[in-house]
């Protein structure tokens, strides 16, 4: 089965997918275009052979020749985007944030419920990464005991001097980290704490930059996530998880080494292309997958509102300066873990 | 453009190439399929809807449903299936060997060259491993300075008791290397020595395992070979290009480190497949694409010829116990170097 | 210059430092002995000729035939003999703790600058490890940008079941880290935070392991120590220190690498002693060497009362549950910073 | 016990043992020196307390305060120098060669047999190296079978541009592996082959250099060995041990890693002595030790006279261009292998 995919919001993210499902990926086609920018729609649509362009995000919906709906908005759009897509029974692919606020999630989460079936998978792009694939086996292989605690770290090279918040770097950056360790621990992040280290002069004057988040696990486990969006030397994206009987790392994965004038050494990525691409190219090959077959397999409505809600303790820790706990709502049975 | 393939050969390698175009890659389908084992050509069809079955290679290659062939019989029915391909003016990726005798590789050039345009393309994948990728980017970047000489290892863990020659550790595994350092290298092979060290009691009887194989370039440039296929303890493929100005060797690639009773360690991959199935996704990937786009960039006929004539040559030292020329005709302009 | 070393406590650690002093190192030797138990004071006497057992510190300290002084008694009796050495004017090599409580350490130093000039060496021998030379040559050097945090593990593979407590994981183990992260950082601990991730089922039922401690430096610099006794799988103390423009970190150290059917894998040291026995080479050997000399260059008494300040706090606020400032007094004149 | 050690030839390899002796070694001094440049002699001699400068090597042989004798004079003189301390009954450590000629090696061996004891020892530090102590641990331990063949690799960065010859390139630095193979292997070199890559423009006009050595051990096992004595790069002393179960390979080694704008990168020994300082000490107060306990546990001259063995039958496999047996004497008892 070919699915027909509708792409809403064409911005770098919402192009490089279409180039994805065009260019790389099998059973899939992009057959409608949307975006606030009609040219850009226009022009990107040109390129896609037999594409529509619609002039509103529910007629791309409601397009008889749209089987699934891509949502690459911007974060305030998702939720009607979304809700749409689900009252139109179409499953719907939303890049994180599912909504920039949990209630908004909770609100998508009630649609899906009603709707009867599972339709809507949020783009939690690490869970489809060789490295944590491997770290979740290993720790599900029961070698190493239980899980106890966990390093993260988390470099980008830069950011832009001005328009990147400290805001943003939990609820851009380490939201990655609220989801991963979620999937890794099997269990809810009950608890947040931020610490501000010495600021890099490398950053902007308004960003504290680097920033410490610390994650109290339900079961006591505690993770410490190492933010830094201006490590200038690469994208590093690193990640120990310590057992009762060992621990478990993201490997530096250089292709080649090279003996040199500076030693030996491999290559870091450059960028979160470079490091994560092959995961995007999982996870939508994946979520064309599940469509075609009718099911849903990747991180769910549920996820989407968790990371929200861990969001919502982690930014207002920053502002308070203390330990927050995490407020969310029971897990409905729905929702109940399938992995 | 899809392109519509016919598959002569629906064994291991067959299927498995008929699961990557239909489940991985994209812009291709298969279309029919052929098989010395009419009964096995039959079951795989029966999982291709639309595909057809047909009794000879040659009424394959005529269906008009047939854009472009892929040749994965044996090695002895290559040469008549390539050159039915090209009388029919038809693409055809042949899966190494080309032909097993270099003669047989040169009626195909000629035929070819008769043909006016490139129409094959040979199976070794390892020119589109990430870690080779590197290694020449590595190499051609300039910074480490002339290539003089390199060492190759190919572990493989065990091989049948029975039935695997000593000649076939040439024929069928160095093969790979006498490809591979043509390429890197950007010359050819001027001739082969084979020694046989310290036998491992894993062998067979009448296995010489482990070889070692120097190629002389023909720069002058050495590259030593270690063949080992009764490895044990994993398929291990190693190579360091020692230059001028230091050396680029391929990395050991383990997605993560595990800390516990043995120490740190990474994993090693288990066989070929789980070493190069991205190459073989992005060797046929890449033939599909040219394939549309009507033009020819991966290993020619040229490049099989020029391995099978290094494979004879090796042989012929294994047999003489001596240092033994390549013999190799001229390179038609037909065949100029485009990298 | 032969120093003539007098030992008081000849316990596991004293023992070991009369092998060095005795078997692997030059300009010393081992003329008295002292220790609670006079039985095995004279059992190792008894192994190094020409040595005299003395029924008191007092009277080791006074023995003309002693040129300096080793303290590897137990931790509580640390001040009194130091004392006594300061009093008799002769240099003295206090295992840490330099005491147990801060002011004990400052009676120390107010002692030593009395005596006008530096006699006292406090054993943190990591600052003589190659790892941590080499890392703070990489920080030093400027490349790297201003140091912004550091992350820390030290891990035992196990602590007795009885008689090994939560405080002791604080005083014994994670004073390594106070030392070493001033050294490294060049600048004093100015608060303790400590963290209780969930436990393992390997620790004894009333220790709480493993621990996060966070340091804040005088900076803003920021330190997250993860303190872990019943690690199982080995020694293991790593670290890297995060800085504007890139990383450094402790490598893994193994002398071969193996590839066999668990992979590939270094080992990692089996305990402190494999870990860090050069470290405590290269350590006395300095101050023997700084003792012929009659100059002081290695952990002052000051860098003993820090320590026990950064202890204090971390104590404090293991039993608060929250954030403690540390409170040391000035840094006298006296202890300028030499390196 | 105190060894009073003679030093005859105090050139850079001299002066350097003498270092080791007096300031980082234990249970040895110097107190004797000759050299062929009396001024040189007196020089060296003034900054040893004590010691007193000989005219002749016989002479500082017979000096009733000189226990045991260091021989790092020019490879000529060896042959007299050892056999006159053989002579007086004097311990004899003796950089290698011990003599340049196979012969002269025999004469050694008769000397000392007839002697009755084993008096010499010969400067093959590589087998106190730990990572070749780590290496043959691994072999020995019996996990990983039996080794059939091995890599080497011995990179200098550079060697000066007149005056070092190619066959130096075999007699000065493949030495080495003769002895490590020998002894890592615990059997003898029956035949040497040596290839000739594509020369280095680095290299000097009349240097063939890299060059391959392969040594056939009386076993079979192979062992390939390349020599290139301008890697530009750094000190890179490389080997890999392939047997039936598994590999053990001497690993980069690193204090730290530093991730920075060339990727995560480990740093490369600068020269020989960066390298291999630790074994030099090791040895040093190995031969001192054993000095003292009467006893003699190093190389003999059996492994002098082996590897000299060996260097023949490589200079001549050189010239010849072709396998060249070695040519050697029975192993008499009295060298039978101890370890």
């Amino acid at each position: 089965m070919n699915v027909r995919v509708g792409v809403i919001g064409v911005g770098m993210i919402g192009q490089d997918h279409i180039r994805r499902i065009t260019q790389v990926l099998t059973g899939g086609s992009v057959t409608a275009v949307n975006d606030v920018d009609a040219a850009r729609a226009g022009q990107v649509a040109a390129g896609l052979p037999g594409a529509s362009v619609h002039a509103s995000a529910q007629d791309l919906i409601a397009d008889g020749n749209v089987d699934a709906v891509l949502v690459t908005s911007w974060g305030p759009a998702h939720e009607e985007q979304v809700l749409a897509a689900i009252a139109a029974g179409k499953p719907v692919f939303c890049e994180k944030p599912l909504a920039p606020a949990s209630d908004a999630c909770l609100r998508i989460m009630e649609a899906e419920m009603a709707a009867g079936r599972r339709l809507v998978q949020v783009g939690f792009m690490r869970r489809y990464d060789a490295g944590y694939l491997a770290m979740k086996a290993a720790l599900d292989g029961g070698d190493l005991g239980a899980p106890l605690l966990m390093h993260c770290a988390h470099r980008n090279p830069s950011v832009p001097p001005y328009g990147f918040t400290t805001d943003m770097i939990i609820s851009d950056s380490a939201v990655h980290e609220m989801d991963i360790v979620r999937w890794l621990f099997g269990e809810e992040v009950a608890a947040v704490t931020v610490l501000k280290p010495r600021r890099s002069r490398e950053a902007g004057a308004d960003l504290q930059d680097p920033l410490i988040l610390v994650f109290e696990m339900a079961s006591g486990a505690l993770v410490d996530d190492e933010l830094f969006v201006n490590a200038r030397y690469g994208y590093d994206v690193r990640g120990e998880v310590v057992c009762e009987a060992g621990t478990v790392a993201l490997a530096d994965v250089s292709e080649v080494t090279v003996r040199g004038a500076s030693g030996h050494r491999g290559r870091i990525p450059a960028d979160w292309r470079d490091r994560f691409i092959r995961a995007y190219d999982t996870e939508i090959q994946d979520w064309l997958n599940a469509v075609a077959a009718g099911t849903s397999t990747g991180p769910s409505a549920w996820d989407g509102y968790a990371a929200a809600a861990v969001t919502d303790a982690a930014l207002e820790a920053l502002r308070a300066g203390q330990r927050t706990a995490v407020s969310m709502t029971e897990r409905p049975e729905f929702y109940a873990k399938t992995q």
